[in-house]
Parts: structure tokens; sequence; C-alpha cells
């Protein structure tokens, strides 16, 4: 069920979710109506001038601040790789449960908006403050806990006082579209999308993190039993992985020359290499990698292929990071299909038409 | 969408094809009403006074046989494991086109019919026959071939004077079920099913493979490229394989006892060791292994668990057959998605209710 323009693949339509066609991913910056969208709960529909946001908890100085006041405060704009932090679980076995996304959500935005700090500043954060508790406007009843709730996720301060996390309230140039947050949303550069909470209308200063539901959702539940929920990992930076663009899965190419292209990022990094196998993992070749562009982007990458022979081939690409990680041919399985960055395979076949 | 009954499992409708609950192979055989189904057509609605099976092609005396004169012969019991070759499709990465059935296609049933050896006996058979192609009543359009067509195959000879390939009449002491090939179908025991050609309406001795469609379709199409599809591997014996029938995914354990079951089998021999895993791929345990109880059966086992620790857990099987074949916890990738026999691998959780 394609959205009706086309450019998003939707998976599921309440709450809105919705990944981008793989060859849309060959531009530098994606449109914002070709973003992946990943909601917990239905869009809230805000009004500005009604709107404002609540600065509490380990604070001296608790604010009230109105959409004009972030608009007036010195600005800051990121280019930053979002990642849903089930991209590719469809991709996991055995399957796990929730939306089963192909490899369809991940996106490259420019965001621009207030860095958290100079709010936290203002605020006159406590020392005592270790995680600060980011609560949404969006809210619903969630089966598996039996309850209503707002989305909320608490994240530890060593991430906030980046200059680059943002409270952003333009995408893009334009100002945030209503199912990526409008009017203010937090911006977690580098990691996976859950922390950057939508919808943004509470910020609370705590002296521990804050647990709940989402937030013990978004953890890297293990194949092993033995520990608490409060002790597994957390989700947080993005994995090593690349994705093969073009050709896309089930294509049927000419005999002759190709082009094969493609995206790779990393939450520890840059991209140091990619390297591309036409034939079942037998030899790698490497790609021509485009140098990095910025901290939280992704690289795009190409390789020239001359298609000889006939009949079937499975492509494969695989990327390493500056910080030496090389992706899987099978990633690390987990009871919620968080962070899969197995090496993407894509079945092609090669015939004369 | 399950059956009226309950029993299967039905992925498709049209042709059908429904498949066993895992819990339910926990039998020596399985009901007929609780056989996995794989069609390739609608089932034809054939009268048995009404039917015929002509023998021709490269033998001396060509024969048309009636239900009564097939029924008059020497009959023959084997009970025989029985696995579509696209069994556990819907765990290969990346994704094969095809049913995507996940580990329930496969039954045992105890099946009663003449040695086809007899019958190509009687026909005298021309020493220059090496195949022999066995056409079904069933047939329709086939959207990829762009051509309407009756199922076929064609399968080598070597195989075909096995005393216990049989031109099958009963299935657990009734007659073969509409939806199991009524009123004569092909059992070529120890192979995948798709070579086991239902509702049987000629048998054509050749001096070479027929081709065709659905023979050049069951081949183990691999990952790489540079063969002609007449040169690629047909999908023939079954590979070693292991399931897990219970506990099944997903379900919540009470911490404590529990036993583990499953089944295991090969096409290569008789199943020599299950091992259990239940710490991730860490420690494997030896599972209580049944004896082999016919060539072409299963062999169930089961193993203590005393899952002490509260939390998630990935149970894992991996069987071993008498040839020294062992299960892959990856299978190997081929374009149609056949012969998948990696590790399966059941998540569960412990906890306290």
């Amino acid at each position: 069920m394609p959205d009706p323009d086309g450019n998003l693949n939707v998976l599921s339509e309440d709450p809105l979710c919705a990944a981008v066609f793989l060859p849309n991913l060959n531009v530098p910056i994606s449109p914002n109506e070709g973003h992946f969208i990943r909601s917990h709960f239905p869009a809230p529909q805000i009004n500005a001038s009604d709107w404002s946001l609540t600065v509490d908890g380990h604070v001296d100085s608790p604010l009230d601040l109105s959409y004009d006041d972030l608009l007036k405060m010195p600005s800051r704009e990121v280019v930053n790789l979002m990642e849903c932090a089930g991209n590719s679980r469809s991709t996991m076995q055995p399957p796990a449960e929730g939306v089963q996304w192909d490899n369809g959500a991940v996106s490259v935005s420019c965001w621009k908006g207030v860095s958290l700090k100079t709010v936290l500043d203002q605020a006159s954060l406590k020392s005592s403050a270790t995680d600060v508790l980011f609560i949404g406007v969006d809210s619903g009843n969630v089966p598996q806990a039996g309850t209503s709730m707002a989305y909320e996720m608490s994240v530890p301060m060593e991430k906030l006082l980046d200059e680059d996390t943002l409270l952003a309230y333009e995408m893009n140039d334009a100002p945030l579209p209503l199912d990526h947050g409008f009017p203010i949303r937090l911006l977690i550069p580098g990691w996976y999308g859950m922390a950057s909470v939508k919808w943004l209308t509470k910020i609370t200063a705590m002296d521990h993190p804050n647990g709940g539901y989402h937030e013990l959702d978004y953890r890297f539940y293990p194949a092993t039993d033995g520990k608490s929920d409060a002790e597994i990992e957390r989700v947080s930076s993005l994995k090593v992985k690349s994705l093969i663009s073009t050709p896309s899965k089930g294509n049927i190419l000419q005999p002759g020359h190709h082009t094969i292209t493609g995206v790779a990022w990393s939450g520890d990094g840059h991209i140091t290499k990619v390297e591309v196998s036409t034939d079942d993992d037998r030899t790698w070749r490497e790609a021509k990698l485009e140098e990095p562009s910025g901290t939280y982007s992704w690289q795009h990458w190409e390789i020239d292929w001359d298609a000889v022979n006939l009949g079937h081939s499975l492509l494969r690409s695989r990327a390493t990071d500056s910080a030496g990680n090389v992706q899987p041919m099978l990633a690390t399985w987990n009871f919620r299909g968080y962070q899969v960055n197995s090496i993407h395979s894509v079945p092609i076949t090669v015939r004369k038409s």
C-alpha cells in the first residue's frame, strides 16, 4: 500500500510506518516527502501558537518556552542520517515481532533547531542531573503494556551536551512536517531514531534513567536468558551498514555493463571501505566510495559490473567503518529485532530480452 | 487462515497449500487430515471408474490400466516422510519467490500401492529408457510460463526401479484423499515431494529427461551465474533436518522443568544425533533420540531443560545423519528457496505468571 504520492511504502497506517524505496537513496538529502516515517501513535495536530515546551526537574530555573522563544534562540544545522532501530527487521531469522521493515527505514535530512544544551544551560541544569526525559504529545493505548501512555524516553546526559543534539524545528528549510514532529522534535544525531522524540512537549531533568515502556522496549534483548530488563544494553549508536540502492531485488538485467550503486553509514565513525560481491561471497571488489560529507550523513558508493554470464546472481555489499567494524553476514539475533546490519543481498537475473 | 477443521495452516487456497502446526509433528504417523498439502493447480475431481493410467513411450507393451487393475496387483506399504522442496522457504534471506512456507510442509504417512517396477516390468521397458515422465490430470495457467500446462515431471530410472517407489492408492488405510492425488499418485520415497506426482494419468518412458516447466523450476539455482538451467542440479533427496515441535515460537514458559521435543530426518541415511542449544549457540547438549523406525520416516527426540533464569531464550536443534551431514546455521541460498535445512531456532520467554 504505497502512499498517495507513491514516495513511500506504507507498512502500517495507524500508527503510520512508511519506508523509502531503495533506488530513492541515491540523493545527498532525502526530500521531506520521501523521508521514512516511524510513529508509535497517531500524529497529534498541534497549533504552534498554543504549544509550549516545559523544562523542569533537576534544574534551578524551570522554563516554559513558546515556539517563538525557540525560533529566536541561536540556531544550528545538522545533516543527519536517521535509521529506525527496527530497520531490516524482516530479514532477521527467526523473525522478531514488530513492524516488518524491509531495508527502507533510513533517510538523511538537514535539521535546523536550537542546541538542546542552550536550553539546558538557560534552565541551569543541576549537577545532580544524569539523564533527561523527553515526553511527546503523541499517546495511545499499548496492548502489550495493557495501558495508555505518551511516547517518552530518557537519554543519558553525555549525548545531550553535544551541541549537535537539537530541538529541531526545520527539516530541509521547511517547518517540520506533521509526521516528523511539528512543531519541535528532539534530534539525537548518530543514534537510531527512537530517541529523537517527536512532538515534544516536556523535558524533565532526572538523576536516573526514567525507565518506562518504550525505554525498556528499545533494548538489545539477546538470545540468552538470565538478565533483568534494566540490565540489557539499550539501543543507541548506529551500527555500520550498507545498502544496495540499484539494481533492485528481482530486476532482470541485460547482459553487459552495469553500475551497482548504494549507500553506507556508521554511528561509530565514517565509512572507509565498501566491498561488493557478485558471485556468492567468493570474491569481493572494492567499490568507489564518496568522501564523508559530514559526521552524521551517509556516503554513496558505486561499482562497475560486467554481467557476462546469463543466469542468476546475488549481489552483496559489505561496509567497513573507521573504527574497524565490518558488517556481518548474519546480524546478532535479538528478541526485538533491532540493529540488524547484516550484509545486504539482492537477487537479480541476467537475461537477454 | 486455518482450514475449517483447524488441522492445517492454509497458506494459499488456489492452489491449495496448507502446512502442519509443529506441535502436531509429535506422532508416528500424521493423520490424513493433518498431512500438509502442496498442489500446483486446483485438485481435479476424478471418478475412479472413468479413470485409467496410460503407460507408453520406450516400452514394448504399452498399457492402459484401470483403478481395479492396479488394486489387483501385488501391493506394498511404505512409511514415508514427505517434505515440500520449498519447506522453510520463508526463513531464507534474502527471501525467494514462491509459497512462503514456514516449517510445516512435512508429514509422515503409510502409503500403500503397487511398486512402479511391477508396472514397468509388465510394460516391458526398453533398455533405451533412461527416464520416465509422469503426468498428472491437474492443469492450469502458469503466469511465469505464459501458458497452460499439466503438472508433470520426469524422474531418472535409477530411483524408479527401487521397489519402494509406488503407484500409491492408499494413505493410512484409506483411499487417497482428494488433495493427495486420488485415485493414484506416484510416491518417490526419500525425495522432496515435487516428484511424487498426484492424480497420475500417464506414464511415458523416455530416453532422456523430459525438461518442461516444473522440472526446470525444481532446481537448486545457486547465487552465481554462468550455468544454463539444464546444467543446474535438480532437487531430489531430502537434506538432513530437524525441527523443534514444542515449545512453539513466542511461548511463555514458567521457570522450572520443561521437555523440548522435535523430529529429525534425512534422505541420506538415518539420524545419529540431535543436539539442542538453549543459550544462543554457546553450548549444545545431545537429545534423547528415537531409534530409526523405517528407511524413510522421521525420528522423534526430546531433551529436558531446566529453565532457571527468567527472560528470553532462543532454542535451537541441530541434526547429524549417518552419512555425517550436519545441519548448517545458514542454508545455502538459492533462487527458488529449495532444500532449506538451516538450524531451526525457536524464540521463547521464561516468565513467572
